[in-house]
Parts: C-alpha cells; structure tokens; sequence
C-alpha cells in the first residue's frame, strides 16, 4: 500500500506491506487524515519514532470478526491497551504500560492507505458526523480532557497560549462549553482568522500576569516558562505541549508561587463526539487544506506554516 | 550590630545598623537561627539577594509597641505581607505581591544580633518549646504545607526525593502524621544517621518507578527530570526545590502521563507548633552544630557538606 514513514526522513512509500490482521483487531481503510502538531515533532525525532505517522482519522471498516463494525465508518481511540494490567482494570488503558500508541509508539498510523486497531478502540460514526468533522474527534478529545482532570470556574481568566491547532481547537472547546479563554499567539493572521471565529485573542508579548489558569498549547517545552511569568500566584497550568526538544527551565516560579502544573494528554472520544454531532463544536473553519497523500511532505511543510491551522490527508 | 551579609559575597560585619522599629513592627534580639538550603543558594545568587540572609530563628522581643510581646520568646512567619491586597484579605498574605520576605527578599534577616517584623508575624512561644525545637518552626511548618495544598493517602507510595534538611524534615513529618515515605538520597552517610532515627531510607539510584506521589526536596532543578521518572502515570509530584541554576526539563513525560506538578513554599506556622510543642515532631537529631555567628563562614560551609543536616547560629 501507499504510507508515509518517518525512517527517519519523512518518505513517501508505495510498496509499503499492509496491515495484517490480529485477533482481536481490524482493518481499516483511512478515508481523511489530519495532520497534528505532534506528527510534526515526531517527524523532528520525538520520541524517536520509526513508522507511519498519524492518529486522527476517519475510516472504514473492511475487515473484521465484529459483525456490529463490518463496512461502519469509524474513528479510533489511539491506546491500545493490554486489557490486563491495573490500569486498563481501573478504565484508564490510556495510560497502559503496554500500550501501543497509533502513529506514535510501537504501531503504525493512519497517513497510509489502511490501519490496524483493536476492535474495541473503533467507534462508529453516525451520518450526522461527516469526515470532515469527525477527523476532529481525536484533538477534541484532547481539549475535554482538560475538563476531566481539572475543575475550571466559568468566573476563571483563562488564558491559552499557542495560536496553533490545538490552542485553537482548545479556546473552541472552551467557548462551547461556557467558558472565556484569552487565546494568544504570535501569528497576527492566525489570530485574526480565530477572532473571525468569535474568539477573544491577543498578541502574546501584550499579556498581563494574573491569569487563574493557563493552557499551554504552545508546542515548545520553554512554553511552561511563559505560562510560569503569566499565571497568578497558587494558580493553575495546563501542559498540552509534548515537543522532541528540551528547554531550560527553573520551576523555583512554580515553588515561590506554589503553582500547580498539569500534564494533559488524550481524552475519552464521547464527550467529543457528542459535543460535534450537536454542532456546539464545529471546528471545520480551521481546515486550511485537503491534499492527497501523495503530497504528504508538502501537506507537512503547509502544516507548518502560518497562517495553516489544520491540513488533512486523503489516501 | 553584627549582621553576615550577601552583597554578593557573604561577608561578616561588625558595624551593621541596627534595625530601625517601624510602625507596627517590633525589634527582636536573635536568640538562634538556623542554616537552610534557600540560604545557601541565595549566596550562590538566588533572587539576586542583597541584605543579612536567614528565616528560621527563635528571638526575644526588645522593642515593642504591642504589650503583649514585650520581652517574650517568639518565631515569626517570614512573609509580611501589605494587610491591604486581595490575596491579604483573604488569608494569604505568604503570596501577597507586595510582600517583603524575611532573609529572602527586601527584608533584613535573621543571622544578625538583631532583626524587625511586623507583630502580626510574631508568635510567642511556650516554655515547652526550647530554642533548639523552636528553630524548627518554620521549616516543618513548609512540610506541613504538603497537606494544606494536596489530599494525601495514607496507602499512597511516597517517595521524597533529597536526603538534606528539608528532605529528612518532610519525611519526619510525613512519618508523624502516619504516612511511610521513602526517603532517597546520593549520601549514604546522611542515609545511614535517618535510617537510626527510624526513617526508611534507599540510595536514590536503586528506586524504582511506580510512586502516587514524589516529593522533590534535592535543591536541584534537575530533581525534578528524576521526580518524572519515578512517579506512576496520573500521579503527583511536589516540588519544594527552589535553586539559583535552571536546569534543562522537557516535560513531555508530565503531559503524555498525565502528572500534576505542585509547587509547594511556606506553610502556616499553627500546625508546626502543635506539632512540636506535643512531641510529635522531634527534629532536633539533625542539629549537627551550633556554632556563634562569627563563625558565619564556616557555618555556612559545613551546612553544604555531607553528612551534616541543621547547622545553627547563635549572634
């Protein structure tokens, strides 16, 4: 099959062996693919990932021993889990130590022709959610996590650092659900096509400390930095940003101001998928553009470039 | 009067003014003072500190406007604080933005014959709490703070990072209050004289991952890349090390499993007194010296080496 593989230049490959059924799991032709900030840092060495990039997708169901799932659009949740240890006891097989990751630890990902997944990590879509909308269904998971782990007031001053994709997708979230995120960012076009969209924006370097919360979304490790000289005094970060480099940093900020900083990762898909069916999420403005995946390591340069927020695949 | 001074080196004076009393302020006689990790680093330029270093003391009240200190024994929360901003009223006067910091910051400390607070900072103590015990309040009241900012559980694996001063006094605390932390530390000398005082104790390199809670207590930046390493997925990690030197952190290890990072300072003094006063804290095994304040210096020098814990002064 056709596969984009960080080997660990990112290639595009033609003759790349497709996915071959396990028990358990099934195979899945990628219909629509999004590129993330995180497919990029792996791409620059990030967790030193050797294979097919990719974890949001829309696909379809062509081989499978669950009959419920036979020929159904889906997405994926991107854990695969053991099944056996504490962690996927307790519901959390998101932080399974043996987990694989889909597109970024130990498993082939979804910018290629076909995937593999466990059964059980497949959700079928309903008509309502059209691929363009549900290749959101990943990152929006990852924004509703903040949520789970964190009681925010609708009161709090939030600010989310980071005129990216997630910081987009994030602030958006935010609003749905009531809240008055202050996004910030470098990128006067991005922020002026975020502020089209209803959102509260402000050039970064122009913030005030004083924030009760701040969502880094940043992409950068030296992100915590900013977000340590701009929240108040016993307030809260939320860390969205994974990036192959370090920073330097001193936390004796978050010590003296006795901070508490958050690492936040993927979140459960049905918050997500019940927040784009009822159209109170709609992130579809910030697809910036849909490219075959023979252009892949354009579709990646474009990904990268300002004012892009959101560029996808299609095999 | 003799004060030791930062300005930057450390340096002993015999002529240093004495503390002027200030409205609201009363002038105490430095009975003892105690030698703290945060001092040694403001010699090595935290903060950027100019001015006589030292917060944790016992004095005598010599100068008063409030009758009910006249001439007794006190400690004295280090923070004062305006009376007058939002973080005052509500209590929380140790973040107050317009704060000075005893020692630490705008504020003459305690290695001097004398030194000024205002009288709400000063708390008399009891006959029951000699000058060696009462030393101790402020750094046991910065361990008790672990349990105002986090819910601890009792079946939790602990581990605190960091076998100095501020590493054995929160497991001391950890251990009065029920808990069975693992105290871990590079010195197997400071190991050996905690583990006689009933600690359990194990040389940091032999941990292994898979701690509820790490408690950061090296002094180090970097503690907290070996914090990240050791805590389980969605577990917590207190940061209590504030140091002059950054460190390079990347802290995608905090946000793909999930940790929450507390910054963790001062605490109030109330349970530190209890504590001290019933015996159920009993610090005073890690006195190595007490030595006069013109052996400042030297002092200074023996706090940094192994195995000394606790070096006292006496003006």
């Amino acid at each position: 099959m056709r596969a984009l593989l960080i080997d660990p230049e990112l290639t595009l490959h033609n003759d790349y062996p497709d996915p071959a059924p396990a028990p358990g799991e099934s195979i899945v032709r990628v219909r629509i693919a999004g590129i993330c900030g995180t497919d990029l840092e792996l791409a620059r060495g990030y967790m030193s990932y050797r294979g097919v990039p990719g974890h949001e997708f829309v696909g379809e169901v062509v081989d499978t021993q669950t009959g419920a799932l036979a020929g159904r659009r889906v997405v994926g949740e991107i854990n695969a889990a053991c099944g056996r240890c504490v962690w996927c006891q307790d519901g959390l097989g998101r932080h399974c130590p043996n987990r694989t990751v889909l597109g970024i630890l130990g498993r082939d990902g979804a910018f290629a022709e076909y995937l593999r997944l466990p059964d059980e990590n497949l959700i079928a879509l309903s008509d309502s959610i059209t691929d363009e909308l549900g290749v959101f269904v990943e990152p929006v998971a990852a924004a509703y996590e903040i949520f789970e782990q964190s009681k925010l007031r609708r009161d709090h001053k939030i600010a989310v650092l980071g005129d990216g994709r997630l910081g987009a997708l994030t602030a958006i979230v935010l609003r749905a659900e009531d809240y008055a995120p202050l996004l910030a960012g470098h990128h006067r076009d991005k922020l002026d096509r975020l502020a089209a969209l209803g959102l509260e924006v402000q050039l970064e370097d122009r913030l005030e400390p004083g924030f009760d919360v701040v969502i880094d979304c940043t992409g950068h490790s030296a992100g915590l930095n900013r977000a340590l000289a701009l929240v108040r005094p016993r307030g809260k970060i939320i860390l969205k940003s994974t990036a192959a480099a370090g920073a330097s940093l001193n936390l004796a900020k978050a010590v003296v101001n006795e901070i508490t900083i958050v690492g936040s990762r993927c979140g459960r898909f049905a918050p997500a998928i019940a927040a784009l069916a009822s159209g109170k999420v709609d992130p579809r403005p910030l697809i910036s553009a849909v490219l075959p995946l023979d252009d892949a390591p354009a579709a990646f340069a474009a990904a990268g470039r300002s004012p892009n927020f959101k560029v996808l695949l299609k095999p």
